[in-house]
């Protein structure tokens, strides 16, 4: 596989085409952004975790017949992926009150929640991201109605795959952040990243009673380096992997 | 019937206990808000033309098979409605971009949408009345999943009715709030008002390809007086209810 021309950079990630026009070859920068941006770091170390913890992640979640656009991983820091045609929405989901939902709505960081909370935000810096509902999203024309009946219903697939996999490794996903595409031939598929970046990891092991964020959150907040938070996750998901036989090539 | 004591003020009206526990006295007053609160006057006239148009209003959709808590007119600015436990949700439907809806998506007013879009806020002052998935309510515990279900359905049944009535009197519902309840029986019913204050009401008579607003983005926007509009919307929405054989009692 060649690597061709780059074809866009984001907060985390390089694309570049590739020989094969169904694929794209990814690069995991060690920049780390939050508030849309606002603040902003190099931290050495994070763009090699961030590939190796999504690979595991989406072989994990292959393994419970979740399919993504993942391909394989290439180095430390490169992985293939489908090349999908995206779908301008932040899909998030939640299982406990945390972060802007919590101060949205004034419940105490740490609430569980009565069911997993679908949420989409329109994915633009200019407008902020701003929240919508599925209605809005199909009456914008950012998604048909079937597209984002298979959205939900894949959302929610991720989700019940993902609290299985983090519950075995002793972690809460409180909530996480996720993106969808389709693919030439018209399917629609998880794409993006699952990562400490994306996801809110709480420490159940930790029985100090204080939260222990295992996650991004760590940078947003000024609570501490992310870098041995990162490892702990990718530790415990390699153990978790190689436990289920899935091979994980460091 | 018998007024007791005041039970609630709110920006637009009082609600006082009766002799009957399960029906409220309201009086509409003539405040009018806008910016959640942040914009205040009193405008004669205003209470007696919200407790006319709401009343023939209701009166025009349980002719289309939509009921309410409206129980009667019984003055200028007074009526009686059945006592509601109310849910703490504005329930917006949107058949038309306009107002925050166009500015949070950066879409011109006047786009019109795909299909209805029905949105939900919590009512909180404090919080600034946030936005809200359907999850979200039922997750948060404020309504259960199957009040929710019939909550949609009503508000889409409203949608469709105020549709219809605002279509033969030359307006464009371009969007509109609602509230809903719970009766002491479980009944769960539309409530509050329906008027220019809680509606987008665009005059489709005028020509001039300008947008000529008949409700509060008038105040809102400093756009003119609203009394000759909402007269306008009474005027028209009374001819209607008498050509339907509503009895309309000035």
């Amino acid at each position: 596989m060649e690597k061709l021309e780059k074809l866009y950079e984001g907060k985390a990630k390089k694309l570049y085409a590739t020989d094969d026009p169904d694929i794209l070859w990814v690069d995991y920068m060690n920049q780390a952004t939050a508030g849309n941006g606002e603040k902003k770091a190099q931290i050495e170390g994070k763009g090699s975790l961030n590939n190796h913890i999504t690979s595991v992640i989406f072989d994990l979640l292959k393994a419970r017949g979740v399919d993504s656009h993942f391909v394989e991983k290439l180095s430390d820091t490169e992985q293939l992926v489908r090349k999908m045609d995206m779908f301008p929405l932040e899909i998030i989901m939640r299982n406990t009150a945390a972060g802007s939902f919590a101060k949205r709505y004034g419940v105490e960081e740490g609430t569980p929640l009565k069911k997993p909370i679908l949420e989409f935000c329109v994915k633009s810096d200019a407008l902020g991201d701003p929240f919508i509902t599925e209605d809005g999203v199909v009456a914008l024309g950012l998604a048909s109605e079937e597209e984002m009946a298979e959205i939900s219903k894949q959302a929610r697939a991720v989700n019940a795959a993902l609290l299985d996999i983090f519950s075995k490794i002793d972690v809460k996903l409180v909530d996480f952040k996720i993106e969808e595409g389709k693919t030439s031939d018209g399917a629609i598929l998880l794409a993006d990243e699952i990562t400490p970046d994306t996801c809110r990891l709480w420490d159940t092991k930790d029985e100090s009673g204080k939260i222990e964020h295992l996650d991004k959150d760590l940078f947003r907040r000024d609570l501490g380096n992310i870098i041995p938070a990162y490892e702990e996750i990718y530790g415990r998901l390699k153990s978790l992997a190689e436990s289920e036989g899935i091979a994980v090539d460091d």
